[in-house]
């Protein structure tokens, strides 16, 4: 089976990479770029039955940094 | 307007960062890892009515290396 984190500053975390992101877009001549967050997504291939809360679990063990990051998962 | 983008690499390129991942998950004791690839999700907030070809053109200028990696674009 596979399951997709979605791992996302929490609002009002800085996020320096995604201003800096945000000011190349603009340089290139992109306008109305008004904001830009930066995330990870990572795709886990797991053995069929693992159960959600082991994926919540590893989300909050190692995947996420909890104190400035929400996570989402997605089993597919 | 909101724009999501998945930047992933492309199938057969290594991914060191998702095997330390990988050995990480299973140090920590969660069994039945059996892959895990890394990218990138990047939220874009953009003016009204930015053309989906310009974000394409983003993506494809700045925010994925064509040449590994693959992209996906979602409009909300």
């Amino acid at each position: 089976m596979k399951a997709r984190v979605y791992v996302t500053l929490k609002p009002g975390v800085l996020d320096p990479q995604g201003r800096a992101i945000q000011h190349a877009l603009e340089n290139l001549g992109f306008g109305g770029v008004e904001g830009v967050r930066q995330g990870k997504f990572i795709e886990l291939e797991l053995a069929d039955g693992t159960p959600r809360e082991s994926i919540d679990e590893m989300c909050r063990k190692l995947l996420a940094n909890t104190v400035i990051e929400n996570f989402k998962v997605e089993v597919a």
